[in-house]
């Protein structure tokens, strides 16, 4: 993800990050691959589709082509270093589970304030912006659902979009505001994070059409 | 949807139409997500992705990014009403039903024409033009019907798709014969909604490869 | 497929194949639908959806738009063929079951070879080229089981990608070292056909990640 729009050194510490993400989406894809038996080909396209498909969405929606997922090979290597571990090493997938539930919660608020923030550097309105910054977010793990017949789970749950949605909310907000962007990044990351936290722990979660009315 | 190559007028009168079959379609979505019980979310998702995803994929693949649906918040707007509509209004899902099946009928057709005016001032050729109007109007439908792991209706039945395909080819006809395009408009729009009466009121469908052998 | 840095007698070649390969994936989409007992459109996307996806998916992520498969019409042309051939000819899908499996080792085999060649010509470096000659190879089946809700075949089984693949990293490798493009296209794509022939003959396969451990 290229973010000309701050500094250098806030440049390699998003870019740290943004991989971190990837890697742990990836895992995320691999175990779902392990645990539907699909072969060692599949683990990958599920850990690389789950790591990288939202940024990919959004980068062909905003015009950014090819995608940063396609022209830089470390969100390959990020995606296959998790799907080898995963692979051959059988326990992790059971072992992480918790864990991965956190790093997950982390690469979904580093992704959700860096996908608005390129949105943003690539002219769209600040609404769309914060979308796109939501859908970086949540796009690779809807089609790694998808690929193994599951309606995507984050259509169903735990304030997982909303709290994506706010930390880019906040990214696009501070941009508005003229706020430098490394400030708006953490505010918004930790408000993403904050959200899955209490969604995880303390059950927060958003209302069915049905649930109040029977 | 820009479309430049009509008057003012004629374009307030597309714009309207256009964001009416966004409307319509936003609701089929919401209704589906409601009956599986998607939480809030979900709901506006399933709404957004049947009023728009049609048209996003044909601006993806004519290089028209960012997509119309993208960089104007309207289709948003209409998107999110008609999922707070059905949200809100839980009768609505029943209560709607019959008169969505024609509201949808009318958006299906100005989906249709609409679709294949934008890929002609895109340069497409006639036959492809034809296509991407039909794609415009049934790839909403497609996708909703996939995210709740259903097989798209649109492959199944009810002259659907050949009926924007109709609507399209009319309006690629007029265009090749100089026609003005608010006539051909007209007049595709009223063959596609008159196959989606037809197939609705009097059965007509499509036969199925097995049915004429056993 | 637009290959202009090979010679016009290549190009001639080449493109033969390529419509060979849509063709043979299309029969397959067509065969796939009438199955599932879609309508005569229903088999119709579905063959266009199994021979050209793959590259449409390709040409998006890499920038070239309109993709191939929209701007000209022979694809479309080959993929209609391909469907009312089976739609018309019932026993078709019986009988050629065994010879579309070998056809279909061929188209995969060009698919991989031009797909790669084409995202070198986009300037993509060469990891990502050979991944995106197999996205071309398996892109259109893997839409085309999840259309009628089935879980990839290419995400189960029998070195289908790998064999895609290995003929792209052949093209990839032979561009590197400046080999002419004609030679590694013919020994690409008899790598990825043997590797298929190995794999449907005599069982090849990738193992998964719990075969060996229980």
């Amino acid at each position: 993800m290229v973010l000309v729009n701050v500094s250098s050194m806030d440049h390699v510490l998003l870019v740290t990050l943004d991989l971190g993400g990837t890697f742990v989406f990836a895992i995320s894809g691999a175990v779902v691959a392990v645990k539907h038996r699909l072969d060692a080909f599949g683990v990958m396209v599920l850990a690389f589709a789950a790591g990288n498909m939202g940024g990919i969405a959004r980068d062909v929606l905003i015009g950014a082509v090819p995608p940063a997922a396609i022209e830089h090979l470390s969100y390959l290597g990020m995606s296959v270093l998790a799907g080898l571990l995963v692979f051959f090493w059988d326990a992790l997938a059971t072992r992480l589970s918790n864990p991965v539930l956190w790093f997950d919660a982390v690469g979904l608020a580093f992704f959700a304030v860096a996908g608005a923030q390129k949105a943003l550097f690539y002219g769209l309105n600040p609404v769309m912006a914060a979308l796109l910054g939501m859908l970086t977010g949540v796009g690779g793990g809807m089609l790694r659902d998808l690929l193994v017949l599951q309606i995507p789970t984050v259509l169903r749950s735990d304030l997982y979009a909303l709290a994506a949605l706010a930390g880019a909310a906040i990214v696009v907000a501070g941009d508005a505001l003229s706020i430098p962007a490394v400030v708006t990044t953490i505010a918004g990351g930790l408000a993403c994070f904050f959200l899955r936290y209490m969604a995880i722990r303390h059950g927060w979660h958003l209302p069915t059409a049905s649930s109040g009315k029977h």
